[in-house]
C-alpha cells in the first residue's frame, strides 16, 4: 500500500492536483476523541495556497469535511475519511506540459513507472496530496496533546537560501544551556515561519527577489518535540529515527534528513559527541543531547529535533531545455502558479508527518508493553 | 514487526551479540536462484570483525550456514533461514554494564522501553545484528545483479573526522563529466574501504590515533548505483528515497541521509539546481544528475547516489560521566573490543541494505505494471 | 488497518450507513486499465437495496462516482477513490437502538469495543460497507478478465432455510461428468440469484412468507471460479483457501466456509476422497475435485469452488428480550428497513471479495517468480 | 510475507520437512514474561511423531532450542528465534516422489508455482512446519493465561471418519444448560484427543483399521475458548472470526471452518436464531450462544467456538494413479512414514494458532482502546 503509511494509526492519501477532490482515511485512530471540522482546517489553513504574499497565488479555501468514523463530536473507532474539493482548478494552464517533461519534476518518472500521467499541475505527484496529511496529522497532534501524552512539535524554516537564523539560535545537541522551546505565535509572526524576525524579513526579501526573476530557492526546516516520554521507538528496522527519515523524505522536495549532531556530529570524537548521563531533580537527562533525543532507535526522554532540506522549488519561469514524449529536444517555460519556496508552506506538513510517527509509536509502544501483566 | 524489512522481498533478523546465534530469514525470494553458502559467506567477511588492524579485535569467523529454502543449490522460493553461530563470547568483560548507562548507547533507552535489557555487548542493540541483513543483502545482490535486472551497487568512505576524499572525486550532482564508477577493488584495496588511496592512507593514521588516544571517530559513506532501470519507487509514502532513508537509518550509529544535492542543493536557486532533459545515444539523460537518480520518489534511470553520516563510535576507552539502573550518578571506562571507527565496516552493510531496498522494488514494479496485459 | 485488505491489490473501505457517504480507496491498481464508472455502477446494482420485491424497500440508487486515479478514461496507478452518497437516511428509525441493543447484532460489542457507537443503521457494522467491496471488486473483475488472466466468478444461492437446489447441479467436487458453468444470465434471471428456476421459485415464495411472519432466513452461496491458472497461493500462511476463508468470514452474516470436498469430505477415506492425476488433451488434470482447485495453498488449475454460509437476518418484526445501555432488561420490535433474507444481494458481493483475493495472487505471483530471470 | 502471521504478535516459521531444522522467530513478544524452553516442549511433545500408536511412527524427538530473545529466563522484547532438528531422515524413502506427483497433495502445485520443490516428505509443505507455529503458540498461551487475560482454549476431536461424540456433547450454541468445558486430562486421556472415553475407543480402532488396509480418514475438531473479554476482533476486515478462520486454513488438510451455529444454522429462522441478551448476576449475557462469542467480528465476551474440517490423509498405502514431471501417467504407492488420520495430532496446533490469533487481538484492542486517554 504505497498511499498508506504507519502501523496502527495509518493514513491513506488520494486524489490528484486537478482531480474532482483530495482526502485521506485515517484507519485506526483511537475512539471517544473530541473532533471537530474546524480543527482539522486551522491546521490546513497553515498550509493552503494564497495565504502570504510570498507563496502561490492559486486561491484556494481547501474547506475540509469529515465524512465518517466522527458521531456526535466524537471519533468511534471506524476509519475517519475526510476530503476536500479542488475549486481553483485552470487545468488548461498546464497544456504544455503534456507533451513535455518538466526538469526535476516527477513527469518523467511517473510516465516511465505507469505509462501514463495526470499531467495537470502534477497529477497525483503534486503538493496538494500533502492536505490529506495534514488533516490526518492534526488528528494525531490531538491524540499527542492528550493528557497522558503531552507532546508538543514546533517546526520551522532555519535557513532559505543562504540566509540562515543566527547560528546559536539553532539547535545541534550541543546547545548549553538548552534553547528555549519556541512560541507557536513567534513562528507564525511573519510569512516565512521562521521564528527569528530579523532572518525572517531577510528570507521574504530573497524569496520576493527570486520569484521576481523568475527562479526559486530551498532551504532547511528544524522540527523539534518535547514531552516524548522514553521508550518510543520499535528496533532494529522501526527505530524512530528511521521513521521520521522516511516520513520526511516522502515528503516531495525533500533531499536530505540529519537528527541531533546529524552530519557536522560527523567531525566530532566520540569523547566530544557521547552524551553524558546525570540526574536532575531526580530525573536521568543527558548533559547535551547530541544524539538528539534518540539513541539505539528509541526515544531517551530528552528532546527530539532534525532537520529536513528543502530543494528549490522545481518549477521556475525561465526557458529550460528538456524534451517531449517521443524523446525530442525542446524547450519549456514554467507556467501553473507555484511557490517560489515551499519552506513556508511545509513547516505544518513536516508538524503532520512527525505527530503521525509519534502517535503510531506511542500505539505500538503501549501495545506490546502494557497488554499483558506478570 | 520491527525486526522485519521489505514488503515483498522480506527479511526478519534476530539474535543477540553475546546469545547463541544471530540470524535472519528472508521470505519472498524468487525460486531457481543459484545460491551457495560461499557467496554469502564472501559479504560476510567484509563485515566481520578482525579483519584489519584498523577494527576490533574480537576475532569471529562468522560462519553462514544455510538451513532452509535452497535445495539442490537453487532457492525454492520458500523462507531461507540463515544463521552464525557466535563464537567470541567473553560475556564477563560486559559485567560493569549491567549496572551502568553506557553514554549514547542504547542501554538506557532498552532499559526504559522494555525494563528489562541484555547488556552483554549491547545485546539486541549490537551491531552484530546486522550480519543478518548483510547475508540477506547478498542475495538481494545477486537478484539485482541477474541478466534482466544488472544493478550495481558500491559503497565507500568519503570522509573520515575532518580527513575527505578530494572534493572533486565525490559525487554531487554536479559533476560533469559524469565520475567514473569506482571498482571493487579500488574501495577493497586498503582496509578504511576508500576509494582514493592518499586519503585512505590518512584515515588509516587518524583511526589509529584516536584508538590510541582511546577515542573515536566517524565519517560519512558514500553509495552509488547504476544500472537501475527508471520506475522504480512507489509513490506517495514508499518512495525509492524514502526507503533508502529509512533503511540507512535503521542501521546503528548513522545520524543523517542525503540523496542527490542533499542539504549542500539547498544553497542553490532552481535554475542552478534543475536537471535538464537531452537525448543521449536514443536515451532520456538529464545533464547534471543533483536528483541523485530519484525524481517525485521514482528512479528516472541515471546513478543513484546517497551519503550517510556515522557518528563517532560510542564505546571509548576513556572515563565517562554517567548513572546506574537506580539514578546514581557513577563513572564508566569503556571495555569490551570496539571498533574506534565503524565506516570500514559499515560499506557492506550499507550495500547490502541498498540491495534490499532496490531488489523489493522491483519485484513491487513489476507486480503492479506488469502483471495484468490490457 | 483493520478496514484495508490485499497486500498488492488493496482496498480500503469507509463510511457508515447513516453518514454522509460510503467510499473505498483501492490501492495498487495497475495503470493503463480502461475504467468507467459504468462499469463498477453495474456490479453496485447487482447489490443495492429496493432492486426486487424479496429484498429491503430502503430505495438507494447507489451511485458512484470516481474522484481519483482514473484519467482520460485510464486508471494512471494512483489511488482510486470511489464514493456513493447516501440518499435514503431515516435515522428516526433507529432513535430506538440508541439505547438498547438488538440480538445478535454488532450493537453490545461496538459499543463493549469502543465505548461509542453509531447506532443509526448500525453505522459502521452496516452491510452498507460492503458498498466499498463491491464497487473494487468491479475493478479486480476486470483485471482478471484480461487477455492474460482470463478467470471468470460465478456465485450463486444454493440454499435457502431448507430449500436447496438439487444435489447432483450442487459442486461437490465428485461431480462427474463436471457440472456445467452456469451462464451469469440463468443466475440473474431471478431476484433470489439461484440458477435452477423451480428452486429458485420456492425460494422467493419461503422469503416472502417470511417477511410476511416478520421472520427472517439464511443460507448457503456457492462460488465457482474457472480459468485460474495453476501456481496461485503464497504457503504457509497467505494460502489461497486461507485468503478466501478471510475474506469471506469477513462479510456480515457468514458463519462457515468450506473449500472443495469441505464438511462432507471428512466422511471419506482417502482412497474415496484424493483426486487422482490424469492427462486430458496435454494437459494435467485431476479425475475428481475434492480437493475444490487448491493443493497445499496453491491453485492446481482446475476450477475453484467453495461454499458460505450466511445466517438467517438478525432483524426481525418480532418483540425479542435484551438489555439497555444500562444491562435493564427490556424488549426490543425491530424497525428500520431490511432483507428478510441477505443472500440474493450478497452474490455480488462474494464475487467481489473472490475476485479482490485472486487479483492480489496473480500480482503477488508474478512478483515472486516473474520479477528476475536466471 | 506468506510465511508470517498475525499484525503486533508475529510469526515467521522457515524450514522443511527433511532439511537441517524447522524454525519459527516471534517478534513484538512483550518483554519480562517469565519463559522456559520447557515449556515450549510440552506443547511440541502434543504435535510430535511416535507419540502413541496410531501416529506416524517417524521417531522425533523435537527437541526445542529457544536461541534468541530469552535473557535470564525472561523474554526481552527482542525477537525470540526457536529451532528444532530434524533427526530421523531418511530421505531415500522418498525417491520416487521426486519424479511422481502424488495425488491431492501440494507436489503438483509447488512445482507449478515455483518450477523447483524439495520432494522430500513434502518439504515446505510438509506438516513438520507447524512445529514453529506450536513453540510460537506456547507463548501465546502463556500471554493468555497471565494474570489480566486469562483465557484458556480446548480443542478435541468430536467426530473421525463417521464416529461421532454425542450430539449432545458438543457446542452447537443451543447448547442449554451450556456444555461444562472440558478438562484437559480428559481429552489427554486418550491417543486420539476426543474427551468421550467410548467414543475415542472407537475412533481409535477406526483408525487401526484404517492403517491396516492401508488407507487413510478425516474428521472434524471442535476449539472452545473461555474468558476473552468482549471487544476483540477488528472491523471490518479483520474480524475475530475472518481471522479464526484464516487460520485454521492456513493449516495442511483443513477444508473448512464455522464458528457458532455455522452451517447447520442456515436451516433456522430469524426468530429461532438470535441470541437474547440477558442479565445474569449483574453481568451481559446471552440465552443462547449460536453466534459462538462473536458479533459484527467482534468478541461478545461469551464462549468462542468453531470446527474445523480436516481431509482423510492424502498419503496411503495403495497403488494411485498419477502423472511425472512430463505429464506421463504412471503410478505411485505411497511410502514415507505418515499418519493415518492427522486429528490427533492437529489438537495442540489448532489451539496453537487460536492462541496465537487472540494474543495478536489482545494487542490490537489496547492499542486502539487504550493508549490515549480523553
Amino acid at each position: 500500500m504505497p498511499n498508506s503509511f504507519g502501523k496502527l494509526f495509518t493514513i491513506t492519501t488520494w486524489g490528484e492536483s486537478h482531480g474532482a477532490c483530495i482526502g485521506v482515511v485515517v484507519d485506526g485512530c483511537p475512539p471517544l476523541l473530541p473532533l471537530a471540522a474546524e480543527e482539522i482546517q486551522a491546521e490546513l489553513d497553515r498550509r493552503r495556497p494564497g495565504q502570504s504574499d510570498i507563496t502561490t497565488p492559486r486561491n484556494e479555501p481547501d474547506r475540509v469535511e469529515i465524512v465518517s468514523g466522527v458521531f456526535e463530536g466524537k471519533t468511534t473507532g471506524a476509519p475517519i475519511a475526510m476530503l476536500v474539493r479542488n475549486a481553483d482548478q485552470r487545468p488548461a494552464a498546464y497544456d504544455d506540459m503534456r507533451e513535455k517533461f518538466r526538469p526535476s519534476h516527477a513527469d518523467f518518472t511517473y510516465q516511465a513507472k505507469y505509462g501514463i500521467r495526470d499531467h495537470r499541475g502534477g497529477g497525483r505527484s503534486s503538493a496538494r496530496e500533502t492536505i490529506g496529511r495534514v488533516a490526518a496529522g492534526a488528528i494525531a497532534k490531538k491524540l499527542l496533546a492528550s493528557k497522558n501524552a503531552g507532546a508538543e512539535i514546533r517546526a520551522y524554516v532555519t535557513r532559505i537560501h543562504d540566509i540562515a537564523m543566527p547560528a546559536d539560535l539553532v539547535m545541534t545537541g550541543a546547545n548549553t544551556p538548552p534553547l528555549p522551546f519556541p512560541a507557536q505565535t513567534e513562528i507564525e509572526a511573519n510569512a516565512v515561519r521562521c521564528p527569528h524576525a530579523p532572518t525572517a524579513a531577510a528570507m521574504i526579501e530573497r524569496i520576493k527577489q527570486m520569484r521576481a526573476a523568475g527562479d526559486s530557492v530551498g532551504g532547511i526546516i528544524q522540527c523539534r518535540v518535547r514531552g516524548v516520554p522514553a521508550g518510543l521507538g520499535e528496533p532494529v528496522f522501526d527505530r524512530l529515527e528511521a521513521d521520521l527519515a522516511k516520513a520526511m523524505l516522502s515528503l516531495p522536495a525533500t533531499k536530505g534528513f540529519e537528527i541531533g549532531s546529524g552530519f557536522a556530529g560527523t567531525l566530532l570524537t566520540g569523547s566530544e559527541h557521547n552524551d553524558a548521563w546525570l540526574v536532575n531533580e531526580g530525573h536521568a537527562h543527558t548533559a547535551t543531547n547530541r544524539s538528539g533525543g534518540v539513541q539505539g532507535g528509541i526515544s531517551n526522554g530528552e528532546e527530539i529535533f532534525f532537520n529536513v532540506a528543502f530543494k528549490p522549488t522545481a518549477t521556475i519561469a525561465q526557458a529550460q531545455r528538456t524534451i517531449d514524449l517521443r524523446g525530442a529536444p525542446t524547450e519549456l517555460v514554467g507556467r501553473g502558479r507555484h511557490d517560489p519556496c515551499v519552506l513556508p508552506r511545509a513547516v505544518p506538513i513536516v508538524e503532520a508527518m512527525t505527530a503521525l510517527v509519534l502517535a503510531d509509536h506511542l500505539m505500538r509502544q503501549h501495545a506490546q508493553n502494557d497488554t499483558f501483566k506478570f
